[in-house]
């Protein structure tokens, strides 16, 4: 790629938001050009601006940037948007009427039919969506809840070989999922709290369009039934989730481990900047994965199982563990976006 | 009860010992008198030999006690056990082989045919076991795993009315059931550990035996199917556990609930001190039971439920809380001994 | 006391608020009867409108009570103040001025040079300020901020004695002092935020005006240099500080301990029903006192010593530690209204 | 370096031996080539031997590592070494004996007055020490306490500048500074623990020796006043410390700002590969620096200061920060042998 498509960042003082524009420091083929956010920040340097509190410094390249509203006239190729979503649902479309293609990490599209809901390593086929969106040269991508990524990466090889038929998770979450401030230290210090507004219905839901079929241009939800009890947990970062799983066909502990392991997908198949090498990693020893050792595997892309056994209940249970924030959201929607400059879907745009 | 019985601690320097002492402070009907610990504390004041934890000092009753081998040589009706696994075998059969009621918290005896794995809110009939025992005037008699023990409170009262079929649990346990020192900081602090050594299996039989009928003399195993996740989260104390379950008969959310809030037992008519009034909440909010707020219910002695909804897969599914270095371990040993008292099985002992 | 002064409690649904509602749950003089809060909540009934966190439930008392409006047509003898800082200074003297005692927990009028700014066992005499305050029938009293009171009662004995020229202190402050939802998560786990707003300028400031003498009507602020600097940590009750003091005339070691130990004060001496039977804990073992295991010591409201030892830059060294929102806050404000029952400054109101 | 230096990681299983294993991993100059443990790891692979608990799996080249015993025979050119201090100091000893340079971070022989106590940026010129050593070929150079090294930084410029006279330091202690399984969790959680065992003592000792003047082949002890208080938080990585200063000569905020900024040293001059660019960096935000925030600034080797301002009692007051089992260790003693590989002190050994 000989020149960096111009990126602009919707909700660039949001928590997602800050990850988008760390992730993106020294892409290969991004450059932030162009931050957005609320009025209040609007006509502010992004350096004093934001409440910054990732463990490294501001890139340069932003500091200085004066923050822009979210309305689309910004100068660039096409958005991230990392906005909340008591707001995501009409900027984006805006964007994408205007013309713009818009890689959001919102949930607000994530169920309009014709807007992809998008794991590269999970469903790449889904793209084809893009080409029934109403909008002329702009388009909606969206990636998926963080508590149902690693679920679902973890869920592929296995539905793809033997057919899931239940599905039963409960997920252990990070308060960086909450975003900032989220959650208030006298909730979760010393504590769980064994509720997360909204979540277990995106995971069961979420799920069944991202392993559903693509049929003359329409999401078939797949036919598995989910159960999702999620928690938070005094964890920084890394969803851990203990999942059971009933099969459509005999499988032994041998043939699932095999599968995650040697599990690749497109995106590791074209090279795709943020790709990791191996997706889905098998930990024989019986005390992992666990958020702090393994989620910054792979640069946070990886996800991670372990102690897969059998369940009495249903066929199997095990254990996976995904970065929330990275392979979880801002990194998630990255590799959508490589995925979709690979199909050519995103390219310099010129207005 | 005009005089106190008398009673000894074995494993009194430990962690499960420490909070019989704690919990025996005040008790209406049992004095401690005796402290045994292993040789290396053997000849040593309490409060010299103890790395005491608790956030209460030292009861000024046994600070000056000196404590003795755990030898069956101690003047006192009768003991309870807070041994180490690695040792209690062996040290139970001593003490109920020269005439001592054991009444243990420690794991070892559990499974023995003639032994009562026992929670008066459960399975008091289970006494009745005692009298098939191979020791004189001795016996023993057990409490279950601190995870089993919240968990099998919550499904008493649906088992009893509508029969249980299946059940799958996943825990979230907190560091104090490890004992002291325990679960390393190092380990646990912004961290999730998927895994408790022979912990699944514990919660898995113990609840086979437990919730398993008395006939001629024996536990005839509960049909019940149990699948259980055993997890270390960095919560002081209280364990919370996200179960499912699939009942045998059909019942509404409002039934269960109300199973729960009107459920009572032998140790409530009783009123034996340690009771709880109300042995099961259940609360509406949809964040609650959480550990830092609803553990200490009851002096730590209730069992909270919350979050009763359907389940996709099973029927329903809730969220549990009980207080597990109280209710789950030295305070359901107290309850036990307090139930033997009602029962005619424990009284002053004459040597 | 025959009948219970009526209390009306402002700034109800904050977490000062909610700590006066569970301390004064059941206290012998006092009877919660009117609750008053921020526009946004006035005319709810208390159960339906606040986000109750503390471990134990709502008492039963309040929970349907209507929270009123923050205007002075309370039906109560005296009111507590939590209220924030933003709006407590004029609301606090509205009720003032309309004649209500206002025992106040909020910083807003503890520099008001006719406020007593009060700790019962430090300078129960400033509590002849109030003659001089501009009010009628009602006045305001204060007390101190939570990072001053713990090491306020340490140096009081030491102050009396050997008079105090030099105080350095560094805190590790809960996050409870911040309120609710106060610190971020994401802020404090596996951190420490070496920063709290004013916190430092308080403890300097407050300390001298409370160990300041009074005379003639005026408190002469003691001549001692403060240095304070103040972290918030992972903790979630408790501020832990490490003080080193150069003292006017020589003292051992011996000396202070005996000093902490042997202190008391008037509201021991009057037997306060929240008074502490011994204000000063000393701990002679090294690792002591810490914030989990010694806060609720005396229900919260003594104050813990430990690790006297010379110090190489000034003279002494030692650690002290208090609970932050009993001792700190609500609980020595409740004191403060009982020493002024006992003083006659408080009595049934007719209006 | 065309060739590496072969080196073997005494106490090769620890949490410092681990960490050495970490950072060695792709260091351009050296190889481990040799593990060496306690008896009951020797003879086995590394990979099984270790329970191996960082967040990166361990580096293949030493997975089939087999573990030697800690006897001078090992086949290499040097040695680090991370053993606990009960054995440390005579394992060291044999092995400087043997002909070894022994690059330690144990405590053991850090007064001994031939070894230099060493940290690059702050007392290079002792390295001269080494040639007094008793030893023919080998020799010890020994790195500081964690709690004294980002203090010692922080100190450097200011001492060599304006002359210190008295330093008061508290420390916020990561657990990680304990080694493994080093604090309880049931210790830490929700806690601090105002004693680190001997921590105080080396902070106060060793600074005066690393500040002292080689004179004659001798370190004369600097003639500061050094006052510590060490304490345990609850915090995974990161040794925060509040620190005031009293100084010989007068300076101002902005001198000192400018003098931490500007600092460079030799480390920096021969661009040692380990060697922060910026060894101090100081943060005008008042929350920073924090250990969750800047701990891994520049791998984790550089050093963060904050808060400077007046201090009442002394001159100045301020927060430093640093990675303990990095800067403060391991990484420490890297930087150390990078220092000697440049002054030709360690090469090529033929045996």
């Amino acid at each position: 790629m000989k020149k960096k498509l111009r990126v602009g960042i919707l909700g660039a003082t949001g928590a997602v938001g800050q990850k988008f524009i760390q992730l993106l420091a020294h892409h290969p083929w991004f450059e932030i050009v162009e931050l957005a956010a609320s009025e209040r920040s609007a006509g502010k340097k992004y350096g004093e601006a934001v409440q910054w509190f990732a463990p490294t410094p501001i890139p340069k390249a932003v500091t200085d940037l004066t923050i822009k509203p979210c309305v689309p006239k910004l100068n660039c190729d096409f958005v991230f948007s990392g906005l909340d979503a008591a707001v995501a649902g009409e900027i984006e479309s805006a964007f994408a009427e205007a013309g713009y293609p818009v890689i959001s990490n919102s949930r607000n599209h994530r169920f309009d039919p014709d807007v992809p809901l998008l794991i590269p390593e999970v469903n790449p086929d889904h793209l084809e969506l893009i080409q029934y969106q109403r909008y002329k040269s702009g388009f909606i991508v969206t990636n998926p809840n963080c508590a149902a990524l690693g679920l679902l990466m973890a869920l592929k090889p296995i539905h793809d070989r033997w057919g899931l038929e239940k599905v039963s998770v409960v997920t252990f979450q990070a308060v960086s999922g909450a975003g900032y401030p989220g959650v208030a230290s006298l909730d979760i210090l010393d504590n769980v709290i064994p509720f997360i507004g909204g979540e277990e219905q995106k995971v069961e839901t979420e799920s069944l369009k991202i392993l559903g079929k693509l049929v003359n241009g329409e999401v078939q939800l797949a036919s598995i039934v989910f159960s999702a009890q999620c928690n938070r947990v005094p964890v920084v970062d890394g969803h851990l989730e203990c999942v059971s799983v009933q099969l459509k066909e005999a499988a032994t502990e041998t043939d699932i481990v095999n599968g995650w392991q040697t599990f690749t997908a497109e995106s590791q198949h074209l090279q795709l900047p943020s790709a990791p090498q191996q997706p889905i990693y098998y930990f024989d020893h019986e005390k992992y994965p666990q958020p702090k050792l393994h989620r910054d595997l792979e640069n946070g892309m990886a996800v991670s199982t372990g102690r897969l056994r059998k369940c009495p209940v249903l066929d199997y249970k095990f254990v996976v563990l995904s970065h929330n924030t990275i392979r979880g959201a801002a990194g998630c929607a990255i590799l959508n976006a490589e995925l979709l400059v690979q199909k050519g879907y995103l390219k310099e745009r010129t207005i």
